[in-house]
């Protein structure tokens, strides 16, 4: 590369462990041999390539080859805005019974009904259109059709947990190019939950500090941020240019999201993804929302804080990572934030 | 596919979600829409096809090409066997110092040194030749030198935990073709091992018994055995055709294994290598050991019993998992058993 496209190198770093001070894990940060950030960008052909549009069932016009519909907005009319339906192969099955409660707690091998619910929230009704195109008023109405379907499932009073995600790119999970996202109600607590309620817990025993509130403090690893939210690289990322986004006031429930909220996050997620788009060569991602279980004991209410993970797909989980949870990351946070706040895009706000 | 091809449907089952007595884990387990075992045949080229292997450093009659060489076997001797070296471009470091004791306990955000030891094991001289491809006795001659290179850095005192593990093909994270494993030192208890040993701690609490001991008691997911291992389908499998290969004996550390037990082993691994690359395509796999930290205390010795997990690289981690860490495994454990109790490799022995 010529020193002509002005790209700057990345600093000289020396390896570091790093412990996480939400999820509780270690992250070997390793600088990478090769030392620009335009390293990083994903080889993948363009995730959203679609070589047959034609034949999309989430287009608009073609709903009848759908899975049932759950709602869509606007209610009622022909030429909606989004839409949720059921999953055609879903992963849990809403029609057979909601395994006894307490079931999460038992101890040693243990078995349920495969009870549950897989959605998908088609953000766009045209093939073309990806989330990060979207006008940032459109992505924050994806996002209050997440708060929506997520207080349906809390109603039920069967589901414990929801897990919303976006899956971008085959490599990142996509099995469909028109762009989607999911949401999955599960009746038990999910393994990474509990496991980041006890770290978060821990800490405030400690310091009676919410370890999500305290993430402000480091400037170093903002990237940008809105009036009520911040986007930030995590301090002991376990992904190579991972992006939290994070509510600024203590906030337990994701579902909690009020329309102003939910409009001003839409420009921050749309900015990153525009960025990530930018500087990574449109990457497959995943994005997911970290909430709390609607069961919470008004104890954890203090320490449980949402906020929104993005990892672009830019490398491989290997046995290490397989053995021990911990990941190797070839970026340090601070170097990925640096070069992410000054990835230039139309709607960039200041931090 | 024709009836014509014999090959059995798998049966039909109904979503089910599992806990997992070792790690804790829960697993969605989802019945793939497609019924037949060949369609889980990975898609992945060759992964030891190596279009230049005149330029492999890892070949005999180039080793002044590697990193420094720490031990070989035979010792001293041109011939050799296998080579232990230190990696090229290593994770961690071993010349710097190693953070304080105590530092894994840690609470909250918390960075040490990146020390640590990141060691390859070159299996073979020849470069066509893959871990399966070898003598039972030279498999067990490979799981000898991790057992020394262990005993090495136990030796040490700097290192808390060392990871065992080996990625065969591009998309398990195999950057070099030519058959290898890799050794890693590490300063802190990872994540993984702390969660594990605190959920067969909570069923020893409860029960008195070891939960990997336990294993042995259901014969539908036993895959295979020999006098001293068995090999498994585990009930709670992450991944579709995921392997566990166990002590059948109470045993804490790997690196406590024998050589009588250490060819023994080499058989099976051998055996349950062959057998995954004659099902699934020659897949990209990963296997990692799962040992015991070595300052374990004396009172986590009864239910601290390691083994040998093999994963086949078959699917896409995505959103679901980043979020939950939770798995969907498309095929039920015990199926992926029977379907490879039923592989016939020649030397095959029964459970």
């Amino acid at each position: 590369m010529s020193s002509s496209e002005g790209e700057a190198q990345l600093p000289n770093r020396s390896s570091e462990i790093r412990k996480d001070p939400v999820f509780g894990r270690w992250v070997v940060l390793s600088p990478a041999r090769s030392r620009r950030p335009s390293d990083f960008k994903s080889k993948s052909a363009n995730p959203n390539s679609n070589p047959n549009p034609s034949s999309c069932p989430f287009c608009i016009g073609r709903e009848n080859e759908c899975a049932p519909e759950i709602f869509r907005v606007p209610p009622l009319v022909s030429d909606w805005k989004i839409r949720v339906i059921e999953n055609l192969y879903p992963a849990l099955r809403r029609d057979v019974n909601p395994p006894d409660t307490g079931s999460d707690h038992a101890v040693g091998p243990c078995q349920v009904t495969g009870f549950g619910f897989h959605d998908v929230v088609i953000e766009t009704p045209y093939h073309a259109v990806t989330m990060r195109d979207l006008e940032p008023e459109a992505v924050g109405e994806v996002l209050l059709v997440y708060v929506e379907r997520v207080q349906q499932l809390k109603a039920l009073g069967s589901v414990k947990y929801v897990q919303v995600f976006k899956n971008h790119g085959a490599a990142a999970g996509a099995s469909m190019t028109h762009s989607h996202s999911q949401i999955v109600g599960i009746p038990v607590i999910p393994p990474s939950v509990t496991a980041r309620l006890s770290c978060m817990k821990e800490i405030f025993d400690l310091t009676e500090k919410c370890s999500v509130c305290d993430l402000q403090s480091d400037q170093n690893l903002m990237i940008n941020g809105s009036t009520h939210f911040f986007a930030m690289a995590p301090f002991a990322a376990s992904y190579a240019f991972e992006i939290w986004i994070v509510p600024r006031e203590h906030s337990t429930y994701f579902h909690e999201l009020d329309c102003a909220k939910a409009m001003d996050l839409g420009g921050l997620l749309k900015l990153m993804l525009q960025k990530l788009a930018k500087q990574l060569n449109d990457p497959p991602f995943n994005f997911v929302i970290h909430t709390a279980p609607f069961d919470l004991s008004p104890s954890c209410v203090p320490y449980s804080h949402w906020f929104l993970q993005i990892v672009p797909h830019l490398g491989t989980t290997a046995g290490f990572e397989l053995g021990t949870g911990c990941y190797i990351n070839p970026v340090f946070p601070e170097d990925a934030a640096k070069v992410l706040r000054e990835v230039d895009c139309k709607i960039g706000s200041k931090f």
